[in-house]
């Protein structure tokens, strides 16, 4: 059933209201309404936002639930992709079974959109992406999750990965993904022909891993807003990570973000606490659409992270000096709402008309929620109860 | 009673291990040990570890227990600095009862010291240190704390706050504070020969806070360097944030970081995410003692922090590019015993005849109880337990 009446709910924390969905849609929004034939939640006095939106994760790479992993190494990013690559066999890294871990532990957590890369390299072939392939079968009432197909070992430095790329997204992967053309790819041009001409064939947006720094990375993404440009894909293009756009610079940055609004580029943001990242309020004012993921959780690169937006949020928040309570509702804003629409999909918030997708979260205001990583009592998808205090309720779903 | 052995812990993440404490001091570590007359705690497994310090924070700022606070603004340090001094009466922020909240928080999560700066401007006059030094008693037998006395609204640029700087030492203020002698007192010269004055007079250490950055930084640290073996007060001075040892230039920091090592200054830091920060791995390299802190915790300034050393641990960690178990290790230690050696006092560790300060952490391994922010069942104070699955459990402790 898809008929869902939350009372005593505070949309985006204002006044109590109850919240009717019917047929997977918000189909009022007010006081004292009739509970005919429908389910009826009360939520309290919780705040109801937007689900949250994870638009950049990896969710087979996770570790969790597993023995602590002890082989982390430093280095270049080579290394860590080396490591991982020539790691993922012997660790016995399923991928169902961690995307699973993953994906639920984000829905517990109110998330109703993932975007996830899968690595697509010549050691693994589509093995990868079969594994996730079945995750995003088996939670598709709770959770809508986008498969980037990823080089994540590169494109044009391992001959057979455009083949493997080309087959993944006939299988269904639903957007074409790429790794820093000129820094890891060595070959700008071709690596970015290559992404753009998939795209085109398959008819499927873009998002490229652009880790370059500073000038380097200017340099790709005047491509990448070139390219997007030429081919009329205004929209339909992501840049994740965008270090580029974090350089202390304002009048280089404000002109390339100008840029990357005029081509409708999308922003997808880490937060990454030890480099230099985009800054979200600067993103907004110049108008991109920005998203926001929790990237990789607990894996072979690194021990942090949690399957959480809120505390991805917090991470944001602190990283860009974000301290007025107007900055934490941008903030939580690019954490969920806003995340959907970078990602492409209707994303209009919590109007009537609107999908029946919510979060309630306990806390005073939107600001007090971000910062407390508040409790999330329920999560509702389409009108259907998913999670309640931070338990899956989904019915059907096996664990692997 | 100060007699007790804790069974079946593991010290340091190694083999299980009975540890003794007698009259407040590890009286031995070992297996099988009698428990002749002792209280008999089990550790069921339970890494311990040096109990937790944090010796860089501000206890009475918090709002913590208290409603949401939405006057936070943006702007420059002296906007912050002004929205506090001016909120503190209007706002009700009493010392004593938010001091209480904050540490009492600090010892459930398993902190043994704490360094805590206080506010003596020509507003307050020395009430915000009179509460302070209520609390300090209050909990004497849970948590010893280090009062610094801070002009944090300026020294050189408010007449008559060097007199009630004066006043605070005699009063009981362990340690003489400073803020920011060029950009903030805009006399580097008069601000830290008052600083060296007062701390000589009362024969007392300094505990600065360096915001500057860059060059402007590392001027006044080469001044407090050139004033800490001029009055032979090598081991006495610490520079707190000292985000001028956080320049990208290795050639400028390496040298630098020699000399504070040279003069045995130590550090204290806070892994600012948002500010460059000083490398702990790149200082202890050098061989500086280092510390860190939890800083302000949800006050007027900013919304973010919690009142948990390892939930710090994790935001310098992430900070500066930890990943490896080795560096998580490192990051821990300077959590907790490097903490407490920066701050003067005894910090052997957990080892016979050290102080019987320990904390008992859930998690596989250092490294994994670091990441997790992993559960504290137990805290000991001198062979006293004080906290007992996140809860205080001190006799005598009356919340103002």
């Amino acid at each position: 059933m898809t008929d869902l009446l939350i009372r005593n709910t505070r949309p985006m924390g204002g006044a109590p209201q109850d919240i009717l969905i019917r047929d997977g849609r918000i189909a009022t929004i007010g006081t004292g309404l009739a509970a005919e034939d429908v389910r009826v939640e009360d939520a309290a006095g919780a705040i109801a936002i937007p689900t949250l939106v994870d638009a950049h994760t990896h969710l087979d790479k996770t570790t969790w639930g597993m023995p602590w992993y002890t082989g982390r190494k430093g280095g270049a990013l080579q290394d860590l992709i080396d490591n991982e690559r020539n790691s993922r066999i012997p660790l016995g890294l399923d991928v169902h079974r961690q995307s699973m871990r993953h994906a639920i532990q984000l829905i517990e957590n109110g998330t109703g959109h993932i975007r996830s890369h899968v690595d697509i390299d010549t050691d693994h072939g589509l093995s990868l992406l079969e594994g996730k392939l079945q995750t995003r079968d088996a939670l598709k009432h709770g959770v809508e999750i986008q498969i980037v197909a990823f080089p994540q070992s590169g494109l044009m430095v391992r001959p057979g990965t455009y083949e493997l790329l080309d087959e993944a997204l006939a299988m269904g992967a639903d957007v074409v993904g790429g790794l820093d053309p000129s820094s890891m790819d060595r070959d700008p041009k071709a690596s970015l022909d290559a992404i753009f001409r998939l795209a085109q064939k398959h008819g499927k947006p873009i998002d490229i891993h652009l880790h370059e720094y500073g000038e380097l990375g200017a340099f790709t993404l005047e491509e990448i807003i070139a390219r997007t440009l030429a081919h009329g894909m205004q929209g339909l293009v992501g840049v994740s990570h965008c270090f580029c756009l974090g350089m202390p610079d304002p009048h280089r940055v404000g002109p390339l973000m100008d840029a990357v609004a005029k081509a409708d580029i999308r922003i997808f943001t880490t937060g990454h606490p030890s480099a230099e990242v985009p800054s979200p309020q600067d993103m907004r004012a110049a108008g991109i659409k920005v998203g926001m993921g929790c990237d990789g959780i607990r894996d072979t690169w690194g021990p942090w992270g949690q399957p959480d937006m809120l505390h991805r949020a917090r991470i944001v928040g602190m990283k860009n000096r974000m301290r007025r309570d107007d900055e934490l509702e941008l903030l939580l804003d690019v954490a969920s709402r806003g995340g959907a629409e970078a990602m492409g999909l209707e994303a209009p918030g919590l109007v009537v008309g609107g999908p029946g997708d919510l979060t309630l979260v306990a806390g005073e205001t939107l600001a007090h929620a971000v910062v407390e990583e508040a409790p999330r009592p329920l999560v509702v998808k389409r009108g259907r109860v998913v999670a309640r205090s931070g338990k899956l309720v989904l019915p059907g779903v096996v664990m692997p």
